[in-house]
């Protein structure tokens, strides 16, 4: 098993993993089989999307933020101010599998796979990556 | 393969399962792995946040229903009445998987694995749990 | 590893694969472990739900399109006027993980598989059929 470790410099921030998940299946040696990616943090997720177009990251921050405004009487933020960053996270959730083929994750064109943060900026934010071999 | 029955008594419920959850891996012996929690309900699903503070429960559950109204004029409304339930369970799904190294689930300290139900009291409520060693 | 190839007709479209997988998992001759669903879109996803009422599907898009709308100043919309449909699918999330029992898919009396795509109408939409035995 392998982790990847991140630092997070902004409140809310897609970070692009997915070069260093293909290096840890490079690394394996595993030619056909499935790549199980987890983050155990209840305030970040695992989203798989284009990572291309930085306006698409920042649409996709907007919306969140739209569909769980950050003020709204959370009673959660009462304890600790952060509510909205966890019913994203939950809405998200932290894992995504991944199919892997001839030795390469089966990611689209299109398809990056991303750590999202909603309550950064964080140190030391930590992915999981484990892989099955057929 | 195991099993977890669970009655919930709320409309809107979420009970964590984590525990029952390591339990099954403990019997398993597998130390490492990955765990695959599964309900086959249309109108629950599973989820992975922080369940010790109830005011997040409660925010979870509320932000979820104000993203999708009960009341929305729903087509599915006039057949069964819980077309609401159906589109929140979709959205987060029925699924999750969570990593076991040295036979512990991979879990951060604010992680819980969650079974939330929209269309309860409900009687039965079944989740799967397989394990494959890795 | 199989593929399934469809080609969806409108905007908004679900399509049920339930069957489609059954017949890999039949084939695979694998009794029990999991089945892994990916589609390599970004602007489609996989979900579990029911299937059987055409209305309930007409609520899950428009529950879908009222979250995300498709006219809200996206900065991707300069670019490819498909920031929504992108958002959507980033939400649902491209894979399902579904258990297999004594050669069957445990999916339960009301939950289909299903592929959902929000930029059609699109040819040659692929999804991807991993199963891992236990």
């Amino acid at each position: 098993m392998e982790e990847i470790i991140l630092n997070t410099t902004k409140h809310n921030e897609i970070i692009n993993i997915t070069d260093k998940i293909q290096k840890i299946v490079d690394k394996s040696k595993v030619k056909d089989g499935i790549c199980s990616v987890f983050t155990p943090h209840a305030t970040g997720a695992i989203i798989i999307n284009e990572n291309y177009d930085p306006g698409l990251c920042k649409d996709i921050i907007k919306a969140l933020g739209v569909i769980v405004p950050e003020r709204s009487d959370w009673e959660h933020d009462r304890i600790d101010n952060n509510a909205a960053a966890h019913i994203k996270a939950a809405i998200l959730g932290p894992s995504e599998t991944i199919q892997i083929r001839n030795g390469r994750l089966q990611l689209g064109q299109w398809q990056d796979i991303s750590f999202i943060e909603f309550d950064g900026p964080r140190a030391g934010r930590r992915i999981l990556v484990e892989i099955i071999e057929k």
